[in-house]
């Protein structure tokens, strides 16, 4: 079970088609971050065929973060290469590792963008990965009911039966090598190090070695290390810059 | 690849799309057996969002057998269950036994009925087997674009066939959820503003998104956050300590 999140959806019509899609595939949390046409809306009833009225009430929020606190695991769609360093999921193994995750008791969510604009890249930045559909490379065209429906779906097909693949889009900056990740890795450590960081020798060795599990579980870039090691730089020394 | 054949189609918005929802998947056969509003349809036109121009003719035909004349395949979609005996496929194995039978030079169709009344018993008749979408029981409504699209959808999905695997294992401790996220992304980035990490107001917001999306990635675990914190924290009041 996940929940579906619709980013300033326009058009009631879509919201009561995203209704009625996921309905028809038992999946029942939806949840608007700041409809424009407000809510509830009457075209969306209509155009639900009924789902709305069996669903458990739709939650309408003001932010997206307000929308998605309380999940562990979000994902979101779009069609588009981004310049952003992010899992790039089938619908397939976006939903299994959806399903996986729900094993675990985790909560997770799919964002949709709105009808024109689609996500925002400040609404895909927060997301953990994305999910593409593909489509056929000269005709993408898929509308909101439409990707709503064909996630449903999968998550359906996914649930009775399983397999699949997914790539790490790079962008434009490739990724950090080993030995790079260990410069910035060995800086941090030291820098903790002088700071006080590592309360016991005792501790030491585990709490290196969390520190290192954050950062490499996450296929940093050459261009994020730059940052992370600006990060430092910045909180280290701001006071001798006085 | 196979035929969609739409049996008295009665609404040309139905017709546009259904072929767009082929086309979105690389279908581009698409069949009409009398169509109430006669071809071609503006209605159609428009709403396949461009579709009809990039595909093959729509080919109109006034009965049945001559439409599926030179097909060796016909599944018929239904959910209604009914008093005949046939072969009922998940959209999964029909797609497999379609690509089966393309791969052996038979050419297949899939058979969709009026939008008001579904197939008629007679053209489920003509139909090899039946294809049944196993939606949510308590509500079933799929329209006639939708049902295609599922359809087209589970074909590419069929043909492309892969797989592949992720996984993550979070130990003791459960990951973060977005709010507890949301906190020290926060204070981060108001750590930073406050020690002049970010140069100009220009690049502000894209450096904010480069830094949510590092740690957004790592899938960060509660233990992982207070580790984060307690950096940020040694890494900012060193001299205070002094």
């Amino acid at each position: 079970m996940f929940s579906i999140i619709l980013c300033n959806p326009q058009m009631g019509e879509n919201i009561g088609a995203t209704a009625r899609a996921m309905f028809n595939f038992g999946l029942t949390d939806l949840r608007l971050v700041n409809p424009r046409d407000g809510w509830p809306n009457e075209r969306a009833e209509t155009m639900s065929t009924g789902a709305l009225d069996l669903m458990p009430p739709v939650q309408v929020f003001s932010t997206l973060p307000e929308a998605v606190a309380d999940l562990h695991f979000i994902l979101g769609t779009t069609a588009r290469s981004r310049a952003m360093v992010k899992p790039v999921y089938s619908p397939q193994i976006a939903m299994e590792e959806i399903q996986e995750r729900t094993l675990n008791n985790q909560k997770a969510g799919i964002l949709f963008g709105a009808e024109r604009s689609g996500l925002l890249n400040d609404e895909v930045a927060a997301c953990h990965g994305i999910i593409t559909v593909p489509t056929n490379e000269a005709f993408t065209s898929l509308n909101l009911g439409q990707s709503v429906l064909l996630m449903a779906y999968e998550w359906m097909r996914t649930v009775k039966n399983t397999s699949s693949s997914k790539n790490l889009e790079f962008g434009d900056s490739p990724p950090a090598s080993q030995k790079e990740q260990e410069v910035f890795l060995s800086r941090l450590e030291n820098e903790l190090e002088e700071t006080g960081f590592f309360r016991t020798e005792d501790l030491k060795p585990t709490m290196k070695r969390n520190i290192r599990n954050i950062f490499t579980r996450a296929d940093i870039t050459e261009q994020e290390l730059r940052t992370l090691h600006g990060i430092i730089t910045s909180l280290r020394h701001w006071n001798s810059k006085q």
